[in-house]
């Protein structure tokens, strides 16, 4: 039985990149770039008028202007300013040669057809200059960034409509258990429904990806050697939730080592999850979680979200808080480290009733799971105590 | 021009659910109950074996037990348990009649083919009994529960494949302005990328909305009339950027009205985003925009993000966190609240070099956008400043 940061490590020294992949730039939320991106362009690529107003030359102290042109954004000016002329320009529009100010057209008056006059003098040029964003051949966006809006806007800026990132891998699913129906199916005496699937698809969706199913492994060697075969060969990662402890009809590590896979560990001192297996299968990996849905929540996050975000190239940012316990915590046993559901308060953190790791129902309540160290018995209220969102 | 709280008051006002569509759980992630959830079966459904042993009756002081019976998960027990006697039973298993404690495989020791000793004894019953977690007809859920993983997980659990939710909206896009060329393209002599239209659809994303994309309307009355007309017969919300200021050639405006879109108001003291526009057409919203980017980021941010929470029933979560500011900032005016963009370290805010609304590529830098109180034109070194994540 290994620690659970030993076995993160031996989990993430196992999971690396898949190569790269071209996707649509509006389909790349959360991606992370598998390429540095140079700007094609200069930003602003010519000289701009950040304002509705009158182009002219700063030097020109005149008080009327003659209007010689009309520039609109998207035109190409036509004619050059000179002293007593202006252009009538809009905002994100070119300058035109001569002129390095816009008047505000607040700050003027049209005294006839093509007479402009300006009414009150401003400091400001209003023009913002070439490439004072972005030069030309600028290095924009370093290879693992991850991108957000602003990163798609960049891209889309610099003609980037399709962007190289990093590989999403494939996952597949597999419940196993004979007391198993499926959510559409009413369960038969002695049955329960499948709910590790649908949660494990919805964490999948969370990291933006869309998990393949491949249904229930019953009890049996020949049924679960088929399934994983399946997983293997089409997936990059298989998950399995059921069938990992020690009773005599829990074989999903006789399956898995049947079909070639090497078992890197296949027990944690956590609770929940203590049974978890991983093993690795060539360049592929396979974690075999608990058959209890709390236990499959947690190690789901704790360990398979780091996996697949080092495979993808982002960073997991830490997501502990500290918080004050709200009241007292005590149990039995403290010879693993624990995570338990709490609510989380203006407060504090308070512990929920939990019946233990089937006990779903209590998660649905919960906010956060808040560690407790190995060793650690009785956590009195007021203690700091360490919180994951959940 | 109006506040921005004001300006939310009236887009919130105008923002309601949309009515209730049924999808697929495993696509229900970040979605909104439209029903109660009632379960239809207990949990667990029977007295459950928690370990994988020996099911005996707690009274039964014997040492030695005969095996009358194996019981995997998934089987109806067909014997009943009497003195003496005991059921080899895995985790998940029913509980035999006349059964009411596992004894632990790890505190037994098998003597003889049949035959089952006690070497430990245990206090436990190591039992979940009938329905300790949910009661059959219990209200598991609530209409206007958002759905995470665990709540998919109940859902599974009580045979819902599909759920009743609040409909999303469809978001139809149009990026507005003749000087604007596609991501794909080279611009020409005094053009520029759309920029906008893509962030927009990683913006709608993140929400789990695939928005619309109409293409980028000219310049010209017509065409962006046409444009505005399709968009609000697709779309339950029309969001427009660009066209929005006082020029000549700015009249989206003058198009949404022309289009029998009710204007609410036109424009807001905020920066970056003054020239916002936002108008109903009979129960559908529009969003005017402005043209810069970096201006359509935040407000997208600021009032479409709500908006839509509140169409599909989401409580928006206030993101303000409190920071301290690392160096002096000044503005030149302050006429307005404004949002600017900062680093966030350990130690706290630190604001950009940031030449403006059109200058996206520093907010490629940001975590966040401060917030600066109209009124307020210095902030010291050291000052609480409030910090969205952006």
């Amino acid at each position: 039985m290994i620690k659970s940061k030993d076995a993160l490590k031996i989990i993430l020294n196992n999971s690396k990149p898949l190569g790269t992949e071209a996707i649509a730039l509006t389909a790349a939320l959360g991606r992370v770039l598998a390429e540095n991106i140079y700007s094609d362009v200069n930003i602003p690529p010519f000289n701009r008028s950040a304002m509705d107003g009158f182009a002219i030359n700063f030097k020109d102290k005149s008080k009327i202007f003659t209007v010689i042109e009309d520039i609109p954004a998207g035109k190409v000016p036509e004619k050059t300013i000179s002293s007593g002329k202006c252009a009538r320009i809009m905002t994100g529009a070119m300058l035109p040669q001569g002129a390095d100010k816009v008047v505000m057209v607040e700050n003027t008056k049209q005294i006839s057809h093509n007479k402009m006059q300006i009414v009150k003098a401003e400091k400001k040029s209003n023009v913002s200059l070439q490439g004072e964003d972005v030069k030309k051949g600028e290095l924009i966006l370093k290879k693992g960034t991850k991108i957000r809006a602003q990163e798609a806007a960049m891209l889309a800026s610099v003609g980037k409509p399709t962007v190289k990132v990093l590989r999403q891998p494939k996952v597949a699913i597999i419940s196993t258990g004979s007391e198993l129906a499926e959510p559409s199916q009413t369960p038969k005496p002695g049955q329960i429904r499948n709910s590790n699937s649908s949660m494990l698809l919805v964490q999948l969706k969370r990291l933006g990806i869309e998990g393949i199913y491949l249904g229930i492994a019953k009890d049996n060697f020949t049924a679960t050697k088929q399934l994983v075969s399946k997983g293997l060969a089409q997936a990059d990662i298989l998950i399995l939730s059921g069938g990992v402890s020690v009773g005599d009809y829990d074989f999903v590590r006789e399956v898995l080592e049947a079909c070639g896979v090497k078992i890197l560990f296949n027990k944690v001192a956590i609770k929940p999850g203590k049974p978890t297996v991983f093993g690795k299968y060539g360049d592929k990996t396979v974690f075999g979680l608990p058959g209890n849905p709390v236990s499959v929540l947690i190690i789901f996050d704790l360990f398979v979200v780091p996996a697949i975000d080092k495979i993808v190239g982002r960073i997991t940012k830490s997501k502990l808080t500290s918080l004050r316990l709200l009241k007292n915590f005590q149990r039995r046993n403290a010879n693993r480290e624990q995570y338990f559901p709490i609510q989380i308060t203006k407060s504090g953190a308070r512990p929920l009733k939990f019946h233990g790791s089937a006990h779903m129902q209590a998660l649905t309540q919960a906010d956060g799971i808040m560690h407790i160290a190995k060793g650690i018995k009785n956590l009195k209220k007021g203690t700091l105590v360490n919180v994951r969102p959940i």
